[in-house]
């Protein structure tokens, strides 16, 4: 598989995230995650969440929230090392500047790009808007 | 080499990126990140730096200021996938409660672990005081 087609998938994984967050659907959520490795998240202003049970079940507060958060994901970039990819990102609410900032690492667990670990925290600048509302598919 | 050889060698690149940081020593920080691999680093509010040439320039940038910060690294916790680390922990200044939390990721590169990621965010409320004003030295 071309360094393309790696990164079109691992963005692919990315994409699959936000859409889990803007729908509130927690089953597709719960498959984005990595099945059998540690899982690690760092929600913003929050101490660390360790584990399955912890991550997940943060994840299943928030998405099943009565007003869930259409979070999108911009400009979001891509390093694949062997079967690791890390994706910087910033991520903002839909029709609004970018006001966050996000790590996601993805793990090739059984042919598949499963999220291990996530970070977001705030810029203290929202980013300018951007061109279009719709989810970035940039790759570099 | 075992699971706990690689991990208390992560740990130990980890450590000296945050002896860099607190001694002002950008020589060393230059040898902490990656020679090959691309690199990227989201400083607390900050966009995305990405490659060399911006990632080191802001490590100048920092370490050589007047008052540099004496930051210090608390609860690290280590994934190891293969050539690649995720470390997360949190920071702190010496001798305060730590107030921000962290992802850094390590590439082995030649058979050393270099950082090719940093991400630290604010904690929307500082952790209980450590111990003692030492670096971590966890491993989970």
């Amino acid at each position: 598989m071309s360094e393309h087609d790696v990164k079109s998938a691992v963005l692919r994984a990315n994409e699959r995230f936000y859409q889990a967050f803007t729908r509130g659907d927690f089953t597709t959520m719960r498959d984005v995650w990595a099945e059998h490795a540690e899982l690690t998240c760092l929600h913003p202003g929050s101490s660390l969440l360790h584990g399955q049970r912890e991550v997940l079940g943060a994840w299943q507060q928030i998405l099943t929230a009565p007003a869930p958060v259409a979070l999108r994901c911009h400009d979001p970039q891509v390093q694949v090392h062997g079967d690791v990819a890390i994706v910087t990102c910033y991520e903002g609410n839909a029709g609004q500047a970018p006001h966050l900032a996000a790590t996601n690492i993805f793990l090739l667990e059984n042919e598949r790009w499963r999220m291990v670990h996530h970070q977001a925290g705030p810029l203290a600048q929202a980013r300018p808007a951007p061109p279009t509302t719709r989810s970035g598919s940039s790759m570099n």
